[in-house]
């Protein structure tokens, strides 16, 4: 825990905060703070700040904050994600609000299997925790938006466009001949969306259908990895082209 | 799993083998395949290639294998890694040879704890088949070499150079101003060796050590992310660039 964000009610007027949750043991038994002491803190989709142990009691961190003027720009990628497995999704959360990612679109596929729809990795309750463990880890404060789509043709021809608007939208396909890179060079956007497959990949039908939604193939080798690792893998080469676009 | 991976010694003079655990199961339960039906094999450190199903028992399967010329290359990326907790190494170990390793250089530093070097993970019983599994997600067949080193001045100034031979050697710094990418572009090596810190970071006489044996710091922005996320997400950006080099 790099950063220990906070929700925007837990703040008083006076940047007061009392803390008796886990982040409290971990100012306590991590940290080591002592009244006096400061400690890194963010509000969630809020600016960073720093904030002042003001007393410790049993269980209980008293906190003063001061916050920075600007809150951190929302990523500039978002993700079309065939739910993967559940044990795969638990992994991903955190490992995506690591990354940075503005919006988390999961979809149906011909190969997503149904019961992955109704397991609690789904439930608000279970990844907003693991999106804010991400997002704590590196010291952002923008959570992730989470969306889940159980018609998949509903949602590219008629929600895809109001939920992430424009931008360059790319489809990992190990068959295609140009890199995320590429693409993104020569493009230039401001923003990206970008599609991941469930573990058999989309059906012809379902590349059609990107396809004719603008989606780019873009490939990374051969290797057709699993949807976590490619997750991650992906969202560095885009991240990475996006950075070296800028002056 | 898209490869099923046989060991040398299992595949007799004439191509013929029998297979009687996990990878009859799948053959017969996950892929369906029946006598005359044929899948993907490779042998460990050796050629890809396909097999015939010949006959299906209770528990077993005979295959006849038929071998490609070539053995894939050995992956041109070999990592140098602070021993992570048990629990992000564990997850690590498939993931890494799905994202191609030629060898995994696991070391201490003052940041890594004692006990991670006295668990079952960093055993060969534990993570080989770890590392068979990502291979067989991406169909590779070269099995990443493993060391532990548990002197890391050691390590560095004496057994480094006959571990790894020559190279580009990276060091992820988040800190760093230059990507991987572009340190990659502009010396075009033949091979990489990337090194990755301990959670907290290397410390300063790690840092001065790794700079004086050729390491070059790069960066990936602001985001100081967890081993196994910073580990897929600096191979990709590391192969992705070496993959471009070629004409």
């Amino acid at each position: 825990m790099n950063l220990i964000l906070l929700e925007p009610n837990e703040v008083g007027d006076d940047g007061g905060v009392r803390l008796s949750d886990g982040r409290a043991d971990h100012i306590v038994t991590v940290l080591g703070a002592v009244p006096g002491d400061t400690v890194r803190i963010g509000v969630i989709d809020g600016p960073r700040g720093v904030a002042t142990v003001q007393a410790r009691a049993e269980g209980t961190v008293d906190l003063r904050c001061a916050f920075e003027a600007e809150t951190p720009p929302r990523p500039r990628v978002d993700l079309l994600l065939a739910v993967p497995r559940p044990k795969v999704m638990r992994r991903l959360w955190a490992q995506l609000a690591a990354m940075g990612v503005g919006r988390i679109v999961l979809t149906n596929a011909e190969r997503v299997e149904r019961p992955y729809f109704d397991t609690h990795v789904l439930r608000p309750e279970t990844y907003r925790p693991l999106l804010v463990e991400g997002l704590q880890q590196v010291r952002d404060t923008r959570l992730p938006l989470v969306s889940i789509h159980r018609r998949f043709k509903v949602l590219v021809e008629d929600d895809l466009d109001a939920l992430v608007g424009p931008g360059l939208r790319l489809i990992a396909d190990p068959a295609a001949p140009r890199s995320a890179g590429d693409v993104v060079r020569e493009q230039a956007p401001a923003r990206i969306l970008l599609a991941i497959g469930p573990e058999g990949g989309w059906n012809a039908y379902e590349r059609d259908l990107l396809a004719a939604h603008r989606f780019h193939a873009v490939g990374m080798g051969p290797r057709a990895l699993r949807t976590d690792t490619a997750s991650v893998a992906l969202l560095a080469l885009v991240h990475d082209a996006l950075a070296r676009l800028q002056p």
